[in-house]
């Protein structure tokens, strides 16, 4: 028996891969009073609402999907953040 | 005493607003045969080392830059994930 289960996901460039839109967030965050900032690093968070038959099977689904396409496996980790029922 | 903490946070579009990206991931995955997946929402994930006094402070800063670029407050949702001493 399948039920929904909602996956949430991060993708963050890598570290040491040159990260420009976190440059440029930090850089607004200085230019704003915020000088206590250091690196910043942005990525993408998503979070997919998935059949499955477990939570395991939402989160092996999820890995595969962020394998196939929703990171670059050259410049970007993901870490499965957390697997809910969804509603 | 200042250190510097490493603040995960996430900002992501409201339920109930458009989402063309997250609407474009989830097309391009049933494209891919990822058949089970329904809604999927895309949002930022950020990474900030924040020189602070405490992880409460430190978490109450990058708060603060949420509300005042980080997020859009219209139309997003934000949530700080984890709050942890950098390296």
């Amino acid at each position: 028996m399948t039920q929904p289960y909602r996956v949430a996901v991060y993708i963050v460039p890598r570290r040491g891969i040159l990260d420009p839109q976190g440059k440029a967030i930090a850089d607004a965050l200085h230019a704003l009073g915020f000088g206590g900032v250091g690196e910043v690093h942005a990525g993408r968070h998503l979070v997919l609402d998935v059949t499955a038959a477990s939570a395991d099977d939402a989160s092996a689904q999820v890995t595969a999907m962020c394998r196939k396409l929703l990171a670059n496996p050259v410049t970007e980790d993901f870490e499965i953040a957390s697997v809910g029922t969804a509603r």
